[in-house]
């Protein structure tokens, strides 16, 4: 008996759950979980079924590409270990969660290595027996740092880059290089505070609630599709430091949360939102 | 062009979604927003439909009923204005909150009369111009109190009771009356705190969250099917009765996003359980 | 016995807890409630002192004034019944609210009267007895619109200007004349989505989580100190009219929490920021 | 310059807070942080002050004694890392999130071992450099178990004992031995579903949230004063196993939090209740 996860996103008609549901009894797979959602804005329908039972996989993709609207997209994923590269500057607190999960085996999916611009993380990373590369940035061009890091990145081919507090920007080149499979956390409540030191910006509005983000990356600056959001409240004893302390855990929960998410295949993307399974 | 819901609670078996949703395509009907559930425990499959179109209701259920295994529970429900009757003692905020709500139309529903064991209420609610029944209890048994209570109650067809904030307890005679069919808001979260005083009992314990429940009511006290549950924090300043008006604003936002779903049609129920579509 | 609340704003210097509680002391008045803050940035001391006993005003604050250093601003608040003006435009639930409350006098606060440039509240608030004006803004400049209606509010004498979804943008000069009085609701988790339709720009943004923010109105629209924020989760399936509607229930209870803070004399400001005791 | 913490718990009466800032204010010590709270259910008053400044310890401490009613209970306590023994069983997500932060020496603390009944967590605290020892319990009487256990403890003299997902239950003597000082966390929104299987039985009764619950412990399994607790919604689609895994990520952050305010000494204890500051 094997699990497949199917995820359909296609023009909204009449009969599409029939359509493809009768394809799925007629192989005799049993759908474990099921959920749809039209986006009545763009009018596409969006499907994820988990089945359970044996078929082969691409006369599956055929016959519901033959049963679907042209311009509809299928993807069948069987169940699998994913891969994952993690950047890192200096701060642990994201790391530390992720590297933690990653080492008690919680999730379906393994951190192949971690890359930093800085050396701060390192020994941590090694202890618990993960790759480390320090890739400095010193003395180097945007485009070069990036291109050494492209090419260990895809030695170890991961199906995600995951940016756990990586300090720095990333260049257009690079995000379509790894399109809609960079997550990223900003520590803020987005929209608000977009760009540097938002934890400051926080303070100096007094705003009584601050926020972190997980939000896939395009190439405009903290305004990919939004993931998991969190907040926490705070209040005017917290200075700039305190909140930014205080941001932290839920930094690393958020980010953990939309990963989880994001392994177990719940995530599609409508234009520049995410629909979550 | 009409609009219904269907529910259906059957033994699960394969090919469930796929039979039922044959029928809608047969019938023209289009899909406008689905949900499934199989609660593995008792093996049934729980799925709720809105769907839009024109088609015979007493059709449509014989179909559903015989593409559907027997024990199968199958329901269709057309958009209608539910009626309300709703039971309360002294506490004006659960009330106060409905009141509003039905005066300006924002549910499918409507409040009928209100009830009441005390007189404290009763301005208020003919000032909105709904109907206020003042059924003391002095010198009257519970059964004779209940029974008078019920000819009022059954006068006006309600499709649910709601107890906003009733202080007494009902027998089981009249619980079964109105079976799956009584709301109550339990100022504590359950299962914490079951019976009276739940903020002394919240207090006395030094809780540092407190909560509501909104739950159908069913013959053993506050252990009905939970509907909705929410939580306020408190600290150690205050006191119990600081406690109970903190917990004033979270009953009556639980109670009514409670009714919220259940004039949707979205709550079924699976044993003591609720699912909610 | 009589209740005071002191509230004291001075340069912050060594021994101010001392100096006070030492005036109070020998007054034999007793403390029920103390909370300090120094604002490091500005380095300014904050307190707020509940004090049971009997004793003269002027004194008092002669005393403290002698006490204290120079630029120090003292305010020694009885305890009485606040008055409220609320302005409103269409939109039912942030008055609803503010009204089952005044009705049952769950604060120590009276709403003296409400003011609209619409006739859609009308019915309601005049139900409760409360009276309503209804000012139209068609065919008036906005100064002479403003006029008439600061005279209407002058006429109340209130304490404080609650905009209850007031949907006007008011004047500098209309500002001004009620500094730091007037109290707004806005309709998202500020700074996100300033200015108008916010839920439309939550929705175009994808956002998972909604809020609601209660503010003091200063001449920069949506930018005037904080006093309270609130949140909810949205997900995909709701568009711009299901996050409005989502919205409505936390934008009632900020605001109701904000007055409560500020009936209670728990807010202070500093700069653009609130401290809240 | 140094940093005090005072903790003060003493009989209620005029004018405490007035003697104990005279005190510090012919001391030269300036207060950076002031928190007071009155009990008036016991009638007891708490205080907490952080200050600044340079001063005899003994001579402060029985200044204050003189200053204050007989059966006050007074501490004052210097900065300085406070040193931690945490218990474990098999679960490693509270370990892991303490083993993190003590490696990056986020809080003023360090763990100085991990003692664990079984082998699981060895690899892990052993990579990251801590002490493990593991205390088999096989064939040995519980207090066999604990009183090598307590020799174990003793021998790093540690401010607090730890139970990060201990499971086994301590005998009165060996709570007795560290009164105040073991901090466990409860995988429930305590007092609901005390005892085993906190996740079945909530998963049994249909609630729609989950907690944990971080407190001391006392002899009365689950019942020592709460010191933080948290939440997280479910829902009919999670089962018990569902309910344990989003449990983890809250009890982790629970604890977290518990042990943050402990460390800043910020919680006091009176009767079965804290008084956090």
């Amino acid at each position: 008996m094997v699990s497949f996860t199917i995820l359909v996103d296609c023009p909204d008609e009449k009969g599409l759950i029939y359509r493809i549901t009768r394809i799925l009894y007629h192989r005799q797979l049993n759908i474990v979980e099921n959920s749809e959602f039209v986006d009545s804005n763009t009018n596409r329908f969006f499907m994820r079924t988990e089945v359970e039972g044996i078929a082969d996989e691409n006369i599956l993709q055929e016959e519901l590409e033959a049963a679907l609207p042209s311009k509809s997209y299928i993807r069948i994923i069987t169940a699998g270990r994913k891969k994952l590269v993690v950047l890192a500057t200096r701060e642990n607190h994201c790391l530390g969660d992720l590297m933690v999960r990653n080492h008690f085996k919680e999730w379906n999916a393994e951190i192949c290595a971690v890359i930093s611009n800085h050396h701060t993380l390192e020994d941590f990373v090694k202890r618990l027996g993960i790759p480390f590369h320090a890739l400095l940035s010193e003395g180097k061009s945007r485009d070069d740092h990036e291109q050494v890091m492209a090419a260990l990145i895809d030695g170890y081919n991961p199906d995600y880059v995951v940016l756990a507090k990586y300090m720095r920007i990333l260049t257009p080149a690079f995000v379509e290089r790894y399109q809609n499979r960079i997550i990223n956390i900003h520590h803020s409540f987005l929209p608000a505070f977009v760009g540097a030191q938002p934890y400051r910006q926080a303070y100096d509005r007094g705003v009584k609630i601050i926020g972190a983000t997980a939000h896939f990356v395009n190439n405009n600056l903290d305004e990919g599709p939004i993931i998991c959001q969190s907040v926490v409240p705070v209040d005017h004893s917290q200075n700039a430091s305190d909140m930014a302390k205080a941001g932290k855990d839920i930094e690393k929960m958020v980010l953990s949360q939309a990963l989880k998410l994001i392994l177990e295949d719940r995530v599609m993307l409508s234009g520049n939102k995410t629909i979550i399974f």
